[in-house]
């Protein structure tokens, strides 16, 4: 009574008796899989594409030696991915940010160090920190596991980050760069993403710091040979029961078993399956019987961002000779980017410069110095992804549906990073997601109690996380607003009491 | 050399050599169908379902005689539809508005005649005044056939309705009303929805009277014997190329033909296709190659609206007998319900009312009189349609994806009723898509020149429209706004005038 059982990037994991099925983002489905096999049980996984990865995707060729045109930052607190890591050997190297970053700004390049571009101008510094510290503060109030239970929940997801940030910001180089943190994290616009949902994901992810940074944030670090590497392993592992090309089109409850369909015409049954896609993709597949309604209105609600990430490659490395580490922010309303980072290789060869292209129009990155080679990864036209990094929630959405994204529907589980808990987003919430997913049918088999589905995870002793410590003045600096305000009531202050000392001098202010 | 074709609520219409293949949401895929036949090609229609009329859902028992659980209303200026009905020998009927309507606020009830209830509060009047004129002014700059070139389109697309309504209303009953009046017509939350894309809506429907309205607008009229109706009988007249029970899973253009292959086993070929679903419902289908990345983009963008639709029925028609229509507009935030209408038999028989539950909750309808019968569709949960009636555009999306709404792709031509540019969302838009959609092929077949594909449509005789006449105080009382200004401006003069009489009076001013 052995299992089979399948997972993919758009695909599907099955197995059966005990017996389930997987559709899967590849790190979160096979990292299900994964957990399900070292358990005992024996998981199909049911892949769309003729590769592992999903939205990780590592191409070798002779110029490039490997370069990630999907997901590829790690950093500290994502133990999860660092633990799978290092069970496969795969090493991580940091980010260059040796030398000074650069924040280029209305055609002026400004070199700095540290995680944020420094401001000058006293009243975009304070406008600048309060933004940060008011963002941490609305997501301090937002459950990580359940955002349409904060407080204010109604409140902020009839909001779009847009909104937020006009009422925030009084300065227009807090809201030009604040507009940039929402399209650099999320890869979508201000005015189309919920407030509630953006505070939420930065909140995941631990705070504005740590999900902006690279030394101590979520791109600190790469893995030396491609993120991809990943999968690969976790599908080695499984070996046979991966199945690639496996597009899922049909999934069928009305039995005893589970019955799934593929594009290649092959039929699975299980007893149980995950769906490990993002949440928009469950689309692919015609349900028999059809879905709950509010799951079947939330996966239309919810589409992924848009990006197109590309990597310029050049003889040598010019910039770090330049003193610069290769990491410019750019606020600049006509450039087709705002981030780059340095790609070159750990060993300083293969000088490169990487970039999120974050408009759907497809500009061509004409590059400062002569490249040798592009690279260039379009998330948008992919069918089984339908964008990148992850979904995102228009305003309205997390408060009405968001309670049903993992919520099962019949045999059927939901893993994917969109549902997890902890770097949403990111490879680790893939993993956290995967297996939770796969600790969810353990306990319905009766292997595990309820209270274990859920797990924390060691720190990784490899990449322990740095605490990030606020200054006196970042903690007590006053907004704009406030400054204006307290300004205010002291000059009220100040000429009512020139006026009544020269109206008490001048004798007007006797009783009459 | 004759074709087979086929097309569905959410299947695909075929037709070979010369041939096409169509896919559609029934009334906009088989008038697409029943065109390309008239002119001598074989469609053949795919559907989904094991029924026609997709979002239109007309069941007939005992109790009912007959019920339309989905699309049901038609007005004047439907002109494509009312054709239809004329050719099919369908009549219309009034809906009963003869006594009078009810406004039902703050746990009162105020009976009125007309479209919209009256104001008696003076700035509750100006501000409602205001808001419809504002509404209609703005819909004015925006093109039927293409939002995103609207002058504004960029600044009112990053704004959703609520933002708009915040901005305009001064008074809590306007605002109050201005979120029913999104809700009523297009099943969603002013916080959801993109202000360009709904004032377009409004616009391309003839306006804020024309919409809400019942005599004269869009919901003056039903189907005698009920709306599916029309698709049941351009079905007969298909005859043997309408597949029901067809969902259609993949779509090759990889070869000579586009090959299309359905759920039930089937493979379809043909040289074109229309596929005539909502744009959401593109996503139950896997295409090769993969689709342009705007259009993948657009079809995880758009949901549809989210309604359940009930009627009440009862022993006699108690609410004529004291002098009610059956029309209620209920601005209360716990009912489930923000509009009801009468939904009495022409003839008078099998009295009912018609309401909508427009939010996701499933509240039942307890009803004021002991019923003597129930009936409801919930339309979210229904894979084939997504929600109803129709899809809509959260912020951002009009302007950056809407241009490839119904952008051919290869063979691929694209209809159902979110395509239309008049009276789209309703019968009317489905149909003229529909047959736009069946010219462009004939268009590109070299049977009709381009300057074809779109056509006006003569007017119908039976039900003429009438002009909405506006009165001289719609046109110019002012907005609260522009009152205040004017009253504030009138009282610093009078002010000042009253302050300089009695300063002259007391000898102040004298010159120095």
């Amino acid at each position: 009574a052995i299992a089979s059982a399948k997972l993919c990037s758009a695909g599907m994991f099955t197995l059966t008796s005990p017996s389930l099925s997987v559709h899967s983002l590849s790190h979160s489905g096979l990292s299900a899989a994964k957990l399900l096999k070292e358990k005992g049980l024996s998981p199909v996984v049911l892949e769309a594409r003729d590769r592992v990865g999903g939205r990780t995707f590592t191409v070798r060729n002779e110029q490039t030696k490997y370069v990630d045109l999907g997901g590829a930052y790690i950093g500290p607190t994502q133990n999860r991915i660092l633990r799978l890591a290092k069970e496969y050997g795969v090493e991580t190297y940091k980010v260059n940010e040796e030398e000074r970053l650069v924040h280029y700004v209305k055609g002026k390049s400004y070199p700095f160090r540290g995680s944020f571009p420094p401001m000058w101008n006293p009243f975009a510094l304070m406008d600048y920190n309060n933004l940060w510290r008011k963002m941490d503060e609305m997501g301090s109030e937002i459950p990580r596991e359940a955002p349409w239970r904060a407080p204010h929940a109604e409140e902020w997801d009839k909001m779009t980050m847009k909104q937020l940030f006009d009422k925030i910001c009084w300065t227009n180089s807090a809201r030009r760069f604040a507009t940039l943190f929402v399209n650099v994290n999320v890869t979508s616009e201000p005015h189309e993403v919920s407030a509630l949902w953006f505070l939420w994901y930065v909140k995941q992810c631990g705070g504005t710091m740590r999900i902006f940074s690279t030394t101590n944030g979520g791109q600190e670090r790469k893995f030396v040979g491609g993120s991809s590497q990943i999968s690969e392993c976790m599908a080695k592992e499984l070996g046979e029961c991966v199945k690639m090309e496996s597009p899922v089109y049909r999934i069928d409850q009305t039995g005893d078993m589970v019955e799934v369909e593929t594009l290649n015409k092959e039929t699975y049954r299980a007893k149980y399956v995950i769906v490990a896609t993002a949440p928009g993709l469950n689309l692919k597949m015609h349900f028999n019987p059809e879905l709950p309604p509010l799951r079947n209105q939330l996966i239309h609600r919810v589409p992924m961002g848009s990006v197109i990430k590309c990597m310029v490659y050049y003889r040598e490395n010019f910039w770090r000779k330049k003193g610069y580490c290769g990491t410019m922010v750019i606020e600049e309303e006509e450039a087709p980017i705002s981030l780059t980072l340095d790609d070159t290789k750990p060993d300083g060869t293969v000088p490169a410069i990487m970039g999120f292209i974050l408009t759907v129009q497809l500009y061509l990155f004409s590059s400062l110095a002569q490249p040798v080679h592009y690279e260039e990864k379009n998330w948008c036209e992919e069918e089984y992804s339908g964008g990148c990094y992850t979904a995102y929630f228009p305003p309205g959405i997390l408060t009405q549906y968001g309670k049903v994204i993992r919520k099962p529907v019949g045999r059927l589980y939901f893993a994917g990073t969109e549902t997890a808990t902890e770097w949403s987003g990111y490879m680790e919430g893939a993993v956290q997601a995967g297996e939770r997913a796969a600790r969810e049918i353990m306990c319905m088999m009766g292997r595990i109690p309820q209270n274990q589905i859920w797990q924390t995870e060691p720190e990784s002793k490899e990449v322990p996380p740095l605490p990030f410590v606020t200054t006196f003045w970042e903690r007590n600096l006053p907004s704009v607003g406030g400054f204006i305000n307290f300004l205010g009531v002291a000059s009220v202050l100040s000429v009512a009491t020139t006026a009544g000392l020269l109206a008490y001098k001048k004798g007007l202010l006797t009783r009459s």
